[in-house]
């Protein structure tokens, strides 16, 4: 049976990393000992053990050893011994382009459906969805496809942002962009703001958090949804 | 010689399309009757002809004809016979995509080398840098590469941002974008603020309008540029 989380965000201004999930996540990961980290999107650039050191502080608070996918001889092993994941965030072009490069897309997609407890932060949830074509990142390497690991049937949008009215700037808002996606494209697209997750589990989806997800339907105006909602009907 | 306007953005906060710009356009073009207009980027998904219509009327005031390279039986012919060329904004994604699909790179690429005028604004400018990677478009369609027609040996980043030092937002700022394109590509990144354009002229490339770019190098810290400056040496 599936069981992810899919984090807006791994940071929430003026905590400290996973700080504002913590309690969640001893919850969610309450049968395991141990998870495997994926850094491969390696936010500003960071060393792949840096960043699983990053993950591992956070996870020393309660009691799960972490180690990173990069220390596995074979990353597919790495995946497949997993007793959990976590892909944490950065750059989704990265991260996307390091998962196909070390074949990892069936193995994870794998791995979920048989049940390891799966989280993702940001880039890491945005590879939940269909697609990585509604992520905010620059395409700064180019990955073999922007076919992600479908885990639900939408899109995830995650550091969710809304227009600022006062904004002088000509470029598009979040709104703008995530309509252009639906010109090309009809899955339907969730817009997380920072604080928010999704809580996947089986059938069910779960809107996580204290505040309002925006929802984008091909064809339809965007509307607000409240948290403790379920999503396992949009598609 | 190539001769080549690279704009920010076809309109600044409160001025209409290509306003700000006219004055230097009917410079620019002064020895043409007639520019082909591409609207392959479609802001918002709008059609072609309306998008073309939106370049005809702000032409006109120049006395410049516009035709749209869709209404070509061979796009390739346009671009072959076109006295200007003008490729307008939206999204750069798009964009890519159907230049390739319409085995445009290299026609535009002799064309500009043959001294056929140049306009792009926006998405229009970022495909005249080496690569797309520098956009901060949304990447709602794949295109078969991100290389892009390579014009001035460096990218851009159009409506280049200043951080927001009251932002409560953790995704990346632009800076940190750019920084992050520089650990995996080497070439220059030239952050053109609204209202900026480069023109480049044969062996020359000077920023114009009012404001100051930010030149992001490779293994150096960013940096502020004056108008006038000459960018020829930035590779």
């Amino acid at each position: 049976m599936k069981n992810i989380i899919i984090a807006s965000t791994s940071t929430v201004h003026g905590l400290g990393y996973l700080e504002y999930l913590l309690d969640e996540l001893e919850v969610f990961f309450k049968d395991i000992k141990s998870l495997v980290f994926i850094p491969y999107a390696r936010p500003g650039g960071m060393s792949h053990d840096d960043y699983t050191n990053n993950a591992r502080k956070a996870f020393e608070k309660i009691g799960i050893e972490v180690k990173g996918i990069h220390e596995f001889d074979n990353p597919i092993e790495g995946i497949n011994q997993a007793e959990g994941i976590f892909v944490g965030g950065g750059n989704t072009f990265v991260l996307t382009y390091q998962i196909y490069k070390n074949n990892l897309i069936t193995p994870l997609q794998n791995a979920v459906k048989n049940g390891t407890p799966y989280l993702g932060t940001s880039a890491g949830s945005n590879i939940c969805g269909l697609t990585i074509k509604t992520t905010n990142d620059m395409p700064i390497v180019y990955p073999p496809s922007f076919k992600a690991l479908g885990f639900v049937p939408f899109n995830i949008n995650p550091h969710y942002l809304d227009p600022d009215p006062k904004s002088k700037h000509m470029g598009e808002t979040r709104e703008t962009r995530i309509n252009e996606f639906h010109h090309y494209n009809t899955p339907p697209v969730i817009g997380l703001r920072e604080g928010s997750w999704l809580h996947v589990k089986g059938d069910s989806i779960i809107l996580k958090g204290t505040l309002d997800a925006r929802i984008f339907e091909f064809g339809n105006a965007p509307y607000e949804l409240a948290p403790g909602s379920e999503l396992n009907g949009l598609k």
